[in-house]
């Protein structure tokens, strides 16, 4: 059955490649007030285009842009209930003239490996939204219906950071009961080897003003008597890590558990080489903690960033001030088990507990979002690790990601639910980038591999 | 003799007071283009004054604003020959608004201490300009001669940063051979005290841009294993001074004297409040080296102060960046015996010492000038202090300046010359600001302290 599935993806491509170029012609740049038109007119096309596959599909207004949600529930209460998440808005295009076609006009173009579907979009997410929807039509086409129960939930604000999300899935609750969330958003580990998402990092913000005298003062007049805020803000966040590179907020570490062996395993086993990593970049060491790996630092351990800093004159020559203010702004990459808030507030006796006499700290926290990490024995990643197996000849890699996917959070925190992360972009795509692309073999190996996924939830 | 000179003053207070009016109304400011017409007309004035005193004075061309250049060596070569400088240029006036009348239209108004000059360039420098030329008048009238050798130097670019200065100094240089300068551009200590500035510190300027990756970073795709290049900039700086206000950087203090006994007691006797000092710019607690007083640390310590910080974002909310460069500018206030160049140089020392893996340090070093110490045993400061006492009914305060003043150090390193500053602003004259002013009480008291020290210099 299932191989009847995937010989319809294989022979229907062009057909399935036609659909994906309707949807990446809509330039739904959510970002753009002067493009809400385009983007109400993608959801129309996405509702219009599941209905048309036989999904009870329709708009849901927010007061942004709205979502679209599209349910199948033929497989009966017997069967798992997933909600698939993706969005249909894509970032703007500008830089303009550094595109080398336009980018709401898809085209198949020659890459490194054979044939790339190039358009704003391509991949984040319409591609890989679409490679989903065809897997879909491939089992309902074959089949005649899906092998699970499906709610589809595309949203339309993803690039402009989801300012209605909360608000529709409050709207839509009663419809998002699902077991679990497919996200198809991520990236395989390289071209032949898959993966998932096993980890993020969580994320709090903290921006920091020490002001010193009440105006700006003249160093030569009041230079060595006056306390000098820059003084203070460097010997402060000089502290911020000991010579290892471990963190200094007091109880920053805490609560964090040990890397599960099967993800250490995992990450040993990708041939990751930092040296290349940060080659590219102009770097050569790993900068993390000293007793961690190059793959735990940048997954698996939080951070302390100073993300920006200013204070007094910034521009030619020499100006002998002494400020009245300097500012910094940080972020800490968090991981599962630490306390975020809990966080913020160490941070501030830090800095309180560090302050010289005259300098006084303003504090605006924000942000406070714990890190993610799939539950490794859920039966959905059993099913997921299978699928992926299969349809490449090899294990997913259990990958990590250094950043934050914010819906991953609101999934958990909104309607209690885990999120697994598969998709099938690659790191050399461009997303936000012009040029942006998705090569024509993760299309068409994304609808296989998202059909095996479907099959697969079925039984597990 | 010198009481006929002064009751000449005293009587002839309108008089003078007129000639400095007519002098106030030419708007000679040196930054604005606009006004270089206005500028050469001052010069004239004050060479036409010189002139019609007596003096042989002429305009002294150079690619800027010319100086003017006068000589009365009538007393004859056994007499001291004194080297007045002082500047003909002002400030701009802007802002505009905040003069409670036009800037360019001198008048006479109450104050707390009686009648006030109010006009741009009232103190700083005709109105010290004017005190001083009218000293010289009022002996002149009297005695038919000056006391001693004079030759008079008016600078046209003072307030633009004195670019022609040393063009000047190297073209006139034979008529400059004197036995020091007078400079009349400082401050008394208070209403009824009069001061010598005796110490000023030197500067020195380092900027430091820390560079780590080659481009911008996503915090969440690097944080933990790149090298942020803020962290590492405030990690060395944060190191700049110890617990105690030190300066950490090898051998900063190298050189330095103690301050001698005779500025500890005239210091220690000014009755100087660093509460009130510092409570007028919300400060309450002296941020220099704890085992110093706090006008050591304002006057005769050396400094280290970051005048300005920037790298990564600072706009409003977060950006997880994690930023190529951060950059800071530093300024060094030396006092005599310390190495300029030497210190400049052990600054990179300091720095490079500290740098962690992966950050990369440019520096733009400049401007080292050395301290300044008055010889305190010179003949000029015995007649300077002696000759201040008679007027003030107490001796002088030898203050010293956090400070710079630039033509001091360029007549040492030009002329060889020593520099006797004593002048009769005060700290309230709003100098470069709205509604500058010179207490006509002051501009009275100056032209009586000029004529005796002109005295007092023919008798040491």
């Amino acid at each position: 059955m299932l191989d009847e599935v995937l010989r319809h993806i294989d022979s229907n491509l062009d057909d399935s490649l036609a659909r994906l170029f309707e949807f990446l012609r809509i330039p739904s740049i959510s970002a753009q007030s002067s493009h809400a038109a385009d983007c109400r007119k993608a959801a129309q096309w996405a509702r219009d285009t599941l209905a048309g596959m036989g999904f009870e599909a329709r708009i849901s207004e927010t007061a942004g842009l709205p979502g679209v949600i599209a349910q199948h529930h033929q497989a009966g209460p017997e069967k798992p209930h997933i909600l698939f998440y993706g969005h249909y808005d894509v970032q703007p295009a500008d830089p303009l003239n550094l595109w080398h076609s336009d980018p709401f006009d898809p085209k198949l173009v020659d890459g490194p490996r054979g044939k790339k579907i190039v358009a704003r979009g391509a991949v984040d997410d319409k591609g890989q939204v679409v490679s989903f929807l065809e897997a879909c039509r491939a089992h309902l086409t074959t089949t005649g219906t899906l092998p699970v129960r499906l709610t589809i939930l595309l949203e339309g604000e993803e690039e402009c950071g989801s300012p209605s999300l909360i608000e529709l899935l409050t709207n839509e609750r009663a419809n998002l009961a699902a077991d679990f969330v497919l996200v198809a958003d991520t990236n395989m580990w390289n071209f032949e080897t898959p993966a998932i998402t096993a980890t993020l990092r969580g994320l709090a913000a903290a921006e920091l003003t020490i002001t010193g005298p009440s105006r700006d003062l003249h160093s030569g007049l009041y230079g060595g008597i006056a306390q000098n805020p820059i003084t203070a803000l460097t010997k402060i966040l000089g502290q911020l890590h000991d010579s290892e590179g471990k963190i200094q907020i007091p109880g920053f570490y805490d609560g964090i558990a040990p890397i599960p062996e099967t993800l250490q395993t995992s990450w040993s086993n990708l041939g990751f080489s930092p040296e290349e990593f940060l080659g590219e970049v102009g770097l050569a060491h790993p900068a993390g903690e000293k007793n961690q790996t190059a793959l735990a630092q940048l997954w698996a351990r939080p951070t302390a960033e100073i993300n920006g800093i200013f204070g007094g004159y910034q521009g030619e020559g020499t100006k002998t001030v002494i400020p009245s203010t300097a500012t910094a702004k940080l972020t800490f990459r968090l991981v599962p088990g630490q306390n975020a808030s809990q966080i913020l507030e160490n941070f501030k006796t830090f800095v309180t507990e560090r302050l010289p006499q005259d300098a006084k700290p303003t504090f605006k926290l924000s942000g406070a979002a714990p890190g993610f990490a799939v539950a490794l024995d859920a039966p959905f990643m059993r099913a997921a690790q299978s699928a992926l197996a299969a349809e490449f000849g090899k294990p997913p890699a259990l990958i990590g990601g250094g950043g934050s996917i914010p819906v991953v959070e609101i999934f958990k925190t909104q309607l209690g639910l885990d999120t697994l992360l598969a998709g099938f972009g690659l790191d050399d795509d461009a997303i936000h980038s012009p040029n942006e692309k998705f090569d024509l073999a993760c299309f068409h190996r994304g609808m296989r591999a998202q059909a095996r996924l479907l099959a697969a939830f079925a039984e597990n």
